[in-house]
């Protein structure tokens, strides 16, 4: 199988590495406006292919698979151009602009009978699949919130905000997460700079069945946060991804809520259990998604983070964008 | 100087101990409706006296100043009349269940020329008032936000949600820092219980000067987090209750914004430089606040959290309540 | 129960305070050499008697039993004087400043038929009794090693080294969770002040079944730290005091060594599993002795931290300061 | 700049791309017994030449350098052979298995000429830079004690025990910031695998002046901590590796030592001030030791890490085996 990457900033680097380490592929172009850049694809990997434009990337009939790692704004052109010259792709998140952009990309992808996947990192983390094990399970009962905070200082973006450039990760886990669809988004905000892009912004998303996730990202915070409160009936779950081991525990903690007949108050009772913190896969998640998408490519697998979940979350950015505009106004998604 | 305490349950124990141990001050009446908790304070102070109401409290013409730590629900009632008779209140937080009756009050000890204080204590803490000392000399820079995130498991209250119970805390720290009156709140939440009170509150403050302050208040969280962050921009801060020292870091990282002729975009640069963690006072917070009560009575001060502080905490939790119900809609101040 | 308190200093308070709590049981007497701080207990207490010798208390035929918190170098004597007078006793530790000293009253007490406990706090928190439950069910397997670090800024004694002061708390836990007896000291460390007592002490106990434990106390330390690590064949275990609720982590990691035919050399595989904290009682560790303590002298029990577990505390300091003396050699326990 | 690259395990992958990434440097070679490992370098450089045995490396006259990774007992004569050659070395720590080897290396690089540099990757991250500018200025005062604890699970090495395999960083990093030689040596440890090799051990090292230094290394903790203090007259600091930022904390407290006329104890005062952690250049430490090399090499400079440092830290460990074996005596070093 051999790839041709678009994008040698700031993450193609690390999806260069990744997919040259893999059993059976090879990255045969890489492709980047900026000749420093492909000066740099050079020393490392004399043997790559360099190129400033992507059309010799798309021409090559030698090349399966095309992997997107370019500004958001180019990602539905690029994508639209591989998957009409019958290539795979896998694209950097958020998948495009617009949910109408990614809707037409997803159709256009199912026609052509090719893979379309995007590039929801996390997801691929042994944290997140842990997660995702405990909640399948039923482990934390019904669940009540999901609060996750991602802030640190930098790396301001000139193309979007801080909404369009974090929270397209928590958004990624929720959507892999939970099987209900939402119903509201509302979204506040500030812009501190003057650019018009907002660089503080806090979300929630509201389910129909009282469950409320909630997201703070923030490029203007001293110190880096990546933490994510789950709370349910029965458990409750804390995933600090900046913890060096033990990322994910589980609290043996909850609330029991009865009724006592004559008494028209309700009792609420704590419980206090013992902490568990489960063994967690160590690999570099890019590494497994890597794998996964050469996988889904030979066999005709359909992705874990397929277009139908990019769409999602531009879906829910979208709605937090126009809420965000409008003061805080609930957006129906 | 002889004081009546008012409700021996999760608070006033810590307030008969603080003014037991001052100099010049004697607890003379502790009242409680339940009989065990009248006990409790027989066993472990001899001499005072104790009595299931507060009549005895309010006629009593030694009793200078009545300390008032019943539920919320009580406080505008037990404030009135122990102004009417002549004392001097202390009252916990928050001051009155609306604004009306925190008009009233505020306005009654006016005329009066009584003290009426909140008990707001974590602007005593040696943290807070330090942070009012950083700010107030302008190290941060212009603020940009506040961020505060104040969880843990239970106390569910019976007669309020989580937004009266726990932002008190963070509205009493905002009002104290922060001189700007604000102009907007809107609140976001969930009740798991069935109960009609929320345990999940999310509200954001908004400043006329693009300033925003954000409050997360849960009593469902697995773990305690009691964290604050600010940003200004020179400096930014936080403050962690949860660290046994040094809970107070200011971090000499911000962003320079510079626009260059010709340039449209604006450009953002980091600085990221050292860190430092002030030296705080480690007295507990409620002694300095219950001298500070002493020391206003006798000399006839303004409380640093005065019936004023009380009645903007209270607003604001009204106005947060409007939201919650609307919603989340932006409710003007 | 009539109880006589010796020393208001550091600790008297909180023995006085949880005695105080306890039902069914008078604090009668407190004696300390410092008005000022006789007034103390007057103010907080008003009807405690006080005194400033431990005479009136011995000679109150009321009294039954006598609490010792004292400077080191009195226990002796004082212990002794109140069990001639037929007083059960509670000894701050270590429980006497020599082996012989601490024979001696391990024997006379056994001779009179009193209960001689002394106050080992920290086998009385939750944590170590947690541990010791771990341990003793063979939960880590057979035992490795115990390393310990107790060191913080302060308080320096006058009339002891750190290691007399701090390296107590340690050896109290090792003396109740392991039950083979020590085999050697060997103690390294320095004295900064020139005061000629030790600011920083390095203790190693070698047992003959090789585990081993060592200790690291120091006054000088900047920063407090407070952790145990306990390594065993099947499961290790952290003990960290300094953490605000999940005190006990016990990691279900260890190694397992194999050794083929015809190889050599030891194989030596990892195994990471999960890591989990058991729920702790969070009862004041002090009000749990103290109410044992009560408890044994009621129904003649034997307490958990005996005269004979005060002498093996103090048989390791000797044999670990006549180590410190001769330069870290070796000393048969 | 032409490198050859002697051993492709646990190390050697590091320094093969920090090379590769550098500046006019280019790897030629690349050796090891394992066909496995040179085929994973062919597939990540294909340009490298790979070989089995050194002998091709010696022989090629086009190369300047070469950097030994293999196990240590091969140090010692790969090296030797790489000078006789004439190509400058830089080799892993420890530098050898004796202080007699480590000699003779040394005066033999020195007669010939040529850079023998030994790989103390510590001292080049930005931490321990730090932490030398602050010693050299006398930020501290006076040193007291220096304590480290280097600890986690694995990785279990078949030729060395754990002293061997962790204590070199700590003792390098000791050699780089303290100037005064060491004293006397004394250690104690347990081996629980029957293999021979320690794998707990603690080590004290005495200096003339009272400064004391020790060490804890530990292939049987269940958590990795990487911690240090250094505590002066003045000031003290904690550096903890494990820290995603702020490694470096510098506190300002300390004790105050005051003898008073006519009293005959000591006074001691505490002094607690504000704590300050400074910025920290984080580039890869690895990343700055290759650069350092390959300056030495081409200025004839005198790198940091020197042969000297490295028999310096090669003569601690040897006598430290010694103290070891003896049961702990102290060894004169």
């Amino acid at each position: 199988m051999k790839i041709g990457v678009i994008g040698y900033g700031y993450w193609g680097p690390n999806l260069v590495r990744n997919f040259t380490e893999l059993d059976g592929t090879e990255i045969k172009w890489c492709a980047d406006k900026r000749t420093e850049r492909l000066a740099l694809v050079k020393k490392r990997y004399p043997s790559i292919n360099v190129t400033e434009g992507a059309d010799e990337i798309f021409s090559d009939s030698e090349v399966n698979a095309v992997v997107i790692a370019t500004p958001v704004s180019t990602h539905y052109s690029l994508a639209k151009q591989a998957l009409e010259r019958g290539k795979h792709v896998l694209v950097e998140k958020p998948m495009t602009r617009t949910v109408a952009e990614g809707e037409e990309l997803l159709a256009f992808a199912q026609e052509k009978g090719l893979v379309l996947m995007v590039d929801h990192t996390f997801i691929y983390t042994g944290a997140v699949r842990k997660i995702k094990e405990i909640l399948d399970v039923g482990e934390l009962g019904e669940l009540h919130y999901l609060d996750s905070v991602r802030v640190n200082l930098g790396h301001f973006q000139h193309d979007i905000d801080v909404l369009w450039d974090l929270a397209p990760h928590d958004l990624a886990i929720l959507t892999y997460l939970i099987h209900e669809p939402p119903q509201y988004v509302s979204a506040t905000g500030a812009d501190h700079t003057g650019s018009g892009f907002s660089d503080v912004v806090y979300v929630t998303v509201h389910f129909p069945n009282g469950f409320i996730a909630h997201f703070h990202v923030n490029w203007l915070s001293p110190v880096k946060i990546r933490q994510m409160l789950i709370g349910g009936s029965r458990r409750m779950l804390v995933y600090n991804d900046m913890e060096p081991s033990e990322k994910v525990r589980v609290y043996d903690r909850g609330i029991r809520v009865t009724t006592e007949e004559g008494i028209y108050s309700t009792l609420i009772d704590y419980r206090m259990g013992d902490m568990w913190a489960p063994k967690l896969d160590n690999r570099e998640a890019l590494s497994v998604e890597c794998e996964h998408f050469v996988e889904c490519v030979r066999f005709n697998k359909i992705p874990r983070s397929n277009a139908a979940a990019g769409l999602s979350v531009v879906r829910l950015l979208e709605a937090a964008s126009k809420s965000l505009a409008a003061g805080g106004d609930r957006i129906r998604v």
